[in-house]
């Protein structure tokens, strides 16, 4: 028997879930990968590999297991001079629409896999890219848009593991220079500028390795970022320590970032409390704990009491993830509160930090409306988020979360509200893209987010018109009518749901 | 109907509890004390006034109520001349025993009573070093010796409200500059010595007030104390805001004060926080709140596990208190972790602060003995905890905690191991003292009184054998013989008790 092989297994996974070309497209696109059509369009294989592996050594990328729309959205780039390449501009222009259907197909039916003889870096850097991002640099983890494998969020964000390293580099190298646009919403363009030489290299040669997205994550890399600290900075990952209560920040790191696998029992929907708290809850202006911890116990109006930290947390779980908070002294939240104290070390008790929060936003001088959100969110945010804001998920695992519907947030929840969603939008949207859009446009957004229909606020009592008064304001939607419908349907989801989507999740 | 007086009600009390002198004695008395003896001795009542209660212009002193044994004391000073005094020195002298004696009797006879018309400073500053003490300059309450009302903890220490202010600020003073001398330990020469003469003004005149023993405590006055700042200063009682989160935040407070009264169902001895926890939580070296807050959740040997701060604060009750500690997200749980809290305000989260815990004192080159232990408590601790360590009560009220017999904290504490004793005992006895023993001596006397019996360990299982070896180590005597008995004795006090002393206490 031979040893079992989990990554020909994913692989075989993704292939059996593709949805399968035409046998005749495939073999169409066979010759003309091996052999080119005769008419200017040299053969594929020499450069990319019989089996679109790419070649190691010069740099080739390997093709397989591309998606069509990708394949072809990229020979329109070369074609356009989108994506400045000597070699591949004319090959582009040489290949009928047909033919380029064709390869497209071939490409799709091959399956990836890891480049043999790569090692990942030593430093860690790479990695810390990989899985983290280095946030305090405006980036996220590569793997929060490209699948928590690395292996590709089809049609927008391609495989990114198992490319020869000299590829990566000079894809971030051109995206720097401009050599290469075309990328949705010019993502790769803002974050490759913030990279550093070092940081490309390490990245490129860790994503070249033949498990990077198939590891558990690890602690954070140091984020070896030069300049002032404008708000608090919480303590490197690599320096929770090796005891009992490291393995306790450890676990409550492991609940925060993939909170539906590590307390499926907890969790109502298909969030996780990264979702809303940023870079493993450290960023500022995201809520991070480093802002939270210290400033409780404290008196909140949504209470009418003096909440602990624990009380929060649960409020956490109650609404944002509509489900059952778990219980003051168990485990989890003992976990839980030890990574915030953790996160928190060095941070003055009981004083409120720049950056904490979601800061209140300006209210604009024109009230937002839905139509306005709705532009500027298939604009800005369905590439990711799916155009009915569901998110998306890949091979099980939930990559962008949804922001309406059954398996979002409740409406009891923070985010809610008009004004807290504004906030976040304003400062950390779209990812990687914090502060690029106008206050208004951050309202506008909301609004349209928030007035669709979600899980039900457990707090409902008797009506939906009790409830509201209650414990809605102006600042939501909650028992309003939009587009013809009161919202808050008591019909739609009621309390917490049961798990659906316990995959593992690996970059947040 | 008269409207009720409290003031004359504890007056009545007073006399009523107080053992009464033969009418003989008391008749003879008050002719001497009216008429003098016709040999030198002056009439005590011109200025003493006709029932003792002294003259407020003039500073002389109400004598009312005062105890047989500390007047004819004072008659001892004066004749000796370590009270220093023109008009008492002569007067004394010309008094027989047995006239002295029968005007002792007759003046304790007599009802204190308010000086009229004295009025309490405005500045607080008296009101605070009568109540909370100024424990940066090691400056204990007044009334944490002399009674929770300042009436008087008989016979060593006396009443000392209703005097003439000019009369308590001549004894500051006296005491400051050696005229007055022949106070037990010389306590009171040590605390007048720190007193600026601003603060001894205003404790002068907030004691001759009418009603300054019987008043809530209050929010603490600022403690005006120039000078570096050497370990943490928690923030000023006076600030705590005036919401909801100021009212746990006070109740809190309240209960750390005054456990057996605030949460008796949770108190099984006679102990409270602030027992242990001077200065109300706020003394360094004394484990003061700010040192344990920030650095919890915290993995501790003694549970084998990482314990929240609501944990830690279980065990106190568990173990010092020998109670049943209030759960989790109880009121008074909440209310005490949130004084907690205020009192860290500004310290780092998560960084263990000088001054923390009770720091560990090396061990002296003797071992510590029962004998050496039992002399020294004799000379340096009876006085207030008594010679059989059973602490003093007055009017219902504990005054000086007991060290152990069944009211004192039990087998589990961690005050039971010599060393954590040996450590308290060092910085902070006598109290106002700290410092002043040697480390052999504190090590001694943690030895002598950690060798008497006390309520059983909660965690007794099977036999004392068993519990010695899992939960004991030669840091302590539990199971060991001492004096021919083995300590630990599973029939002495099992468990819990129900409280048995819950009156007021004002002071701590």
């Amino acid at each position: 028997m031979k040893a079992f092989n989990p990554v020909i297994l994913i692989c075989a996974l993704i292939v059996a879930a593709a949805p399968r070309p035409a046998l005749a497209a495939d073999k169409a696109g066979e010759l003309l990968f091996r052999q080119g059509n005769g008419r200017g369009l040299a053969p594929c294989a020499p450069c990319h590999g019989e089996k679109g592996e790419g070649r190691w050594k010069e740099g080739f990328p390997q093709l397989a297991g591309l998606s069509p729309v990708y394949f072809s959205q990229q020979m329109a780039n070369f074609r356009s001079g989108v994506r400045a390449n000597p070699v591949m501009q004319p090959m582009a222009q040489q290949m009928s629409e047909a033919e380029q259907d064709q390869i497209a197909s071939y490409v799709a039916s091959l399956t990836p896999a890891p480049l043999s003889g790569a090692e990942p870096p030593t430093d860690g850097l790479g990695e810390q890219i990989a899985h983290v991002g280095l946030w305090k640099k405006g980036i996220p983890a590569c793997f929060s848009c490209h699948g928590p494998d690395g292996l590709g969020v089809e049609p927008k964000f391609p495989r990114i593991v198992w490319q020869p390293p000299a590829y990566t580099l000079a894809q971030l190298t051109s995206w720097q220079s401009g050599a290469r646009r075309g990328d949705p919403h010019d993502l790769m363009q803002g974050i490759a500028a913030r990279l550093s030489e070092e940081e490309r290299q390490s990245v490129a040669a860790y994503l070249a390795s033949p498990t990077p997205g198939l590891a558990r994550p690890r602690p954070a890399a140091p984020q070896k970022v030069p300049g002032p600290v404008l708000v608090f900075e919480a303590p490197d990952e690599r320096d929770i320590p090796d005891s009992a209560f490291g393995r306790l920040v450890r676990r409550g790191r492991d609940i925060f970032i993939n909170t539906p696998k590590e307390l499926p029992e907890a969790v109502g929907n298909a969030l996780s409390c990264a979702n809303c708290h940023l870079d493993r809850g450290r960023l500022a202006y995201s809520a991070p704990l480093w802002g939270a911890y210290p400033v409780y116990p404290l008196y909140r109006s949504k209470t009418h009491q003096v909440d602990t930290i624990e009380e929060r947390i649960q409020g956490c779980f109650r609404y944002s993830m509509n489900g059952k908070p778990p219980v003051w002294n168990s485990e989890p939240m003992k976990a839980l509160v030890s990574y915030h104290f953790w996160l928190s070390r060095g941070a003055p008790t009981g004083v409120a930090l720049p950056g904490r929060g979601y800061p209140e936003l300006p209210k604009p001088a024109r009230s937002p409306t839905y139509e306005a959100g709705e532009k500027l969110y298939a604009t800005h945010c369905a590439l990711c988020h799916g155009a009915q804001g569901e998110g998306q998920r890949v091979r099980g695992t939930l990559v962008f979360p949804p922001l309406w519907g059954p398996d979002s947030y409740n409406w009891g929840a923070g985010m809610h509200r008009i004004n807290t969603a504004a906030s976040f939008i304003k400062h950390n949207m779209p990812l990687s893209q914090g502060h690029t859009l106008s206050d208004e446009d951050a309202w506008n957004l909301a609004y349209f987010v928030n007035a669709h229909e979600r899980p039900q606020d457990p707090r409902f009592q008797k009506s939906l018109d009790a409830t509201t008064k209650e414990f809605h304001d102006e600042n939501c939607l909650y028992g309003r009518e939009v587009n013809g419908k009161q919202l808050g349907n008591p019909r739609f989801v009621k309390g917490a749901r049961s798990p659906k989507h316990s995959g593992p999740r690996q970059a947040l």
